[in-house]
């Protein structure tokens, strides 16, 4: 198909491409205010998809949903040290309220364990109040001085996991289960986003934790983005807010807590994965609209055939839209859903129901065929799995073409310029880490040769994952 | 049941009973900022089957889901006269960010007429483009003096609507639209909280609007509660923000817009519209859990016995939860679901299964009865049914008790110490109303003789609902 092509080819400019799509793709807009951001209807209802889905997975984790407030006291965050070094630069905060300056100012939430901290005690007494599994979806705050839009705003959407546990093993335990069954399982069936789980290098870990797992993809353009989290807080949190109970034998002990969460910024991912030179391409499992019956031109019968495509396909389980804009012209409206990256269109025209057909356009696969009006229903759900499968292969092979195993920090930087390296821990160490970091370069991520996560940063034979980052 | 009491009776402290409430059901807890507060995870839930119903409803009323920023530059507020005089005493402000002191100040959003104006002058150009059907999900912060969990709180959980319109009579249906299909329906359906649909006098309009139209309904100590509203703006925000649009005449219009939205609010009013001495009753449409099994305590096979019943009526349809904390005294665990206002708990013990019976306790009938294990599952669904409509009918009832036939202001001051009063509206007037307020006494809303909608103040024959309110 040639056309003009409306957006700026990746390989010519990746960071354009991307503003290009979010904005031709009607995901976002910039805020008002410096580093906020608009999240219009359409890439909301992909935030909203990953919403519904992922509260499906935490609540079958076992953890409840609350909500905490947006403004805590400047005074909690300095409870734990660690925490508020980290935090500092990025906070915004309150000074006059109701008409008044504040006796004491109140930062907007950064992330919010300094204020469930202090919930946390009160709320636990003995053991039997523990595990203590909190979640809230929430917008929290970190100024930005360099934003870009789902990616580095400085207010983001998220949930937040909370959680308290008698001791580190149960609450290792947990942030396991959280990284592996609740976040990457999500990434790799819904979002189709192959991702590498492993363990954080002491200098990239959260600010108050004592381990932080992470999940890391391998974008467009080579490369990283850190997509989700999961902290063990050891008993640093627990001890700054005194979260204690009273144990099975009376003595009283001080809990280990968790938090672990996901943002705004797979949206983000999600573009940097899938999209193409047309555009965004959504994985049908997330898609919140998985077809569209496009209605090439008015004609006889047309719009009675639309409809009725348009409620079979639904009645079949497939989320279907119907585009009957016939006063805006067809070819516009068929780049406007490239760009979108709907999965699948069946357009009908009086020409394809002459014929007793509909045209199947597949955005994945990227074929046009002709199908008869009868077979289309049965046709498109075997379709988006076909495509579904299709864009976690696509991404799992870049993703293993992109890595080279390689053996010094000097090759590693090499590497890094258009994808990832791997090389043993070992060869690399803090050192070689921080002269990394002079060029921008970081440890994704170590993981073990089977690619399970290392217990520690000592353990011997684990590998680094290196390269650049979002 | 002869127990002692765990909370103030509504008769001796309406307030201290509610706080006892909010506190014993585990419903809220004060935030450590002045005025917000943490919705905890029982109450969280209440939340979010209202976000859950609603959401479903506004989808069906055509809007969109999107997210606009919690910043907002102090500048916009000033865009529209009445709007920032209306808001200024109640804004929070953001002076330092990233560790400098801001050039422009920012407000945390009160409410988003102001961010999303612009928003929607950009994305409007056709007449192709409107109506332009805007909802987002959002915190919003009012600063308050006079903080109450759940009524008033400096911060509080919403969705606010935004649309924009070709002319006033589109604009003018939209905001009826939401006020009967949305809100009322909802809120008499789910929440089984009957309401009057009114209008608000010019003095208590939204700062903005060109009319408001509101939902009230009548609390437990005749009080009323503004439930919901939804504004006619007119062209005040189109011209502020200048959305204009090309029309099919090619003519440049400007458009008018509504705003709507309602509140974690709600969650008070179900309070105090439902709850009585023994604490909260929640309405089973609502409930995120409808039915407890719970375990007396342990005995041959009533594990499997719980178990069972959990599956069938999980099955059935209801939403039920499994209470086998054999290790907490029963008494007390029975007082717990009391206080939380499940609608119906199956219990089971040693003795009932040697019976093949069940207890069906009915929080909102009162009754509790002996009943064969087999017909639980069968009977359950037609006892919530039955409850749901109680709940509506004392509420109802109880509001039209409540309300007094008068004929003057003064007798209608005497009336609003104990619930409503009715008069015709010329013979109050603004004069009249200026005089209640001084004794903290409102009109709640115009209404027609019939109930439905006045066109404008002036419309004979109306009358005026006066009251107390939260």
């Amino acid at each position: 198909m040639a056309r003009p092509s409306v957006l700026t080819p990746r390989a010519t400019d990746f960071p354009r491409w991307y503003q290009d799509v979010v904005a031709k793709a009607e995901l976002a807009d910039n805020g008002p205010v410096r580093g906020t951001m608009v999240i219009r209807p359409y890439g909301y209802a992909l935030w909203e998809r990953m919403q519904q889905l992922l509260d499906a997975r935490i609540k079958a984790a076992g953890a409840k949903n609350a909500y905490f407030p947006l403004f805590i006291p400047e005074s909690f965050l300095q409870c734990e040290a660690e925490h508020v070094d980290g935090f500092s630069p990025e906070l915004a905060v309150v000074t006059h309220a109701g008409g008044k300056k504040l006796e004491e100012p109140v930062v907007v939430r950064p992330t919010s364990e300094t204020v469930i901290g202090g919930f946390m005690a009160k709320w636990v007494n003995s053991h039997r109040d523990l595990p203590l599994l909190l979640n809230q979806w929430a917008n929290v705050v970190r100024w930005e001085l360099r934003p870009r839009v789902f990616l580095r705003t400085s207010e983001f959407l998220w949930q937040e996991g909370h959680t308290a546990h008698v001791d580190e093993a149960d609450a290792s335990a947990y942030a396991r289960r959280i990284l592996h069954e609740v976040y990457a399982d999500f990434m790799r069936r819904e979002l189709a986003v192959p991702v590498v789980a492993g363990r954080k290098t002491v200098r990239e870990r959260f600010a108050g934790a004592t381990n932080t797992l992470t999940l890391e993809a391998m974008m467009g353009d080579g490369k990283a983005l850190q997509m989700g989290t999961s902290h063990e807080l050891g008993q640093n949190f627990a001890r700054a807010f005194d979260i204690g109970y009273t144990a099975a034998d009376q003595s009283r002990q001080l809990a280990w807590t968790t938090s672990w969460g996901v943002s705004t910024r797979m949206v983000g991912g999600l573009i940097m994965t899938h999209g193409d030179d047309d555009g965004l391409r959504v994985p049908p499992r997330l898609a919140a609209t998985q077809a569209v019956v496009s209605v090439v031109k008015d004609g006889e019968g047309v719009a009675a055939a639309a409809a009725q495509l348009l409620a079979d396909l639904t009645a079949a389980g497939v989320r279907t839209e119907l585009d009957d804009r016939v006063d805006t012209p067809f070819g516009r409206r068929a780049v406007d859903w490239e760009l979108k990256g709907v999965p699948v269109r069946v357009e009908v025209g009086p020409r394809d129901l002459a014929a007793g057909t509909a045209t199947l356009v597949r955005r994945i696969a990227g074929t046009k065929e002709s199908t008869a009006l009868a077979q289309v229903v049965s046709t498109v759900p075997g379709l988006l799995d076909d495509d579904q499968n299709a864009l976690y292969t696509q991404a799992e092979q870049r993703q293993r073409d992109g890595t080279v195993e390689v053996s010094s920090a000097a090759e590693a930087l090499e590497a890094a310029a258009s994808g990832w390296a791997r090389l043993p821990w070992a060869d690399l160490g803090p050192e070689g880490e921080a002269k990394l970091a002079e060029q921008a370069v970081s440890v994704r991520c170590l993981v073990r040769e089977d690619g399970s996560l290392p217990d520690s940063d000592d353990e011997p034979g684990i590998q680094a994952l290196v390269g650049r980052s979002y």
